[in-house]
């Protein structure tokens, strides 16, 4: 069972990296998914937008696609973080992560009149490189798969 | 060399089908992806929002996403018209695509400050069933690489 007010990875991103479209809290326009452990899942739940369609009554596969692309980065950073002794709301910055690749298998149109769960399943493979496996749920039918392989954001990508 | 105002496939999707927020011409908040033909490639432009970063100056992986993804479909129904005898513009309804399946590999971070092109080669893999590979480019940099298989929308994908 999911517990309530599971805290968010993203709420504890480093006000610097808190600008994702996605996920970035700090984004006005964005979307501000926002992924918690669920046992040793991962969970990001979103309500698409009235515009997100891609035909009446059934979401835009780009939608779902930033869905477990921010889903992926999320969790990766949730489980480096976990690996390095820390939860988020301990108050510790976790560890951002950039995406390296994203696939996404489309499994039936995707109804946009109800919220939608990625759930995912972390695998590391590398320290600093993991790949995330989600699927996307509409209800209880499973719309999508994705698998994001993320890695720790190089020094190089930077703003400054 | 690209002519101006080659006609976009999305100008001519039947009106029921043109609602997509990543190219629908209908759909009033969305991103009006356009694609065209660029002698036997397909080439879609785009400029980001101010709001599409993932940190300030790189553009969001989902934005870029995205943009594959309808430039994919755009290209495949750019090449299943151009195969049945028709191009943009000639008044003939296109056939209108979905996404079976995406990938994107990340391959450096995408400047925010520039236009993207999106520039695809196209493969028919099955006389309803088309194969998208896309690069994406800010100025002569490929920052992304991109798969898409899109199918003809089947009749259970509607609205009505």
């Amino acid at each position: 069972m999911m517990k309530e007010k599971v805290p968010a990875i993203q709420e504890d991103y480093a006000d610097d990296y808190a600008w994702c479209y996605g996920c970035g809290r700090l984004n006005k326009e964005g979307l501000h998914f926002k992924t918690s452990w669920n046992e040793d899942q991962t969970i990001t739940v979103y309500t698409p937008r009235e515009e997100h369609i891609a035909i009446p009554g059934f979401v835009y596969g780009g939608l779902i696609a930033s869905l477990i692309d921010c889903h992926g980065t999320g969790s990766a950073s949730l489980a480096l973080h976990r690996k390095n002794g820390h939860e988020p709301g301990d108050g510790i910055e976790p560890p951002r992560f950039v995406t390296a690749s994203l696939h996404v298998d489309f499994l039936k149109p995707t109804p946009h009149d109800t919220e939608l769960k990625a759930v995912g399943t972390i695998e590391e493979i590398h320290p600093k490189k993991w790949k995330i496996h989600t699927e996307v749920f509409a209800g209880d039918q499973c719309c999508a798969k994705g698998e994001v392989t993320a890695a720790v954001m190089p020094k190089t990508f930077t703003a400054k």
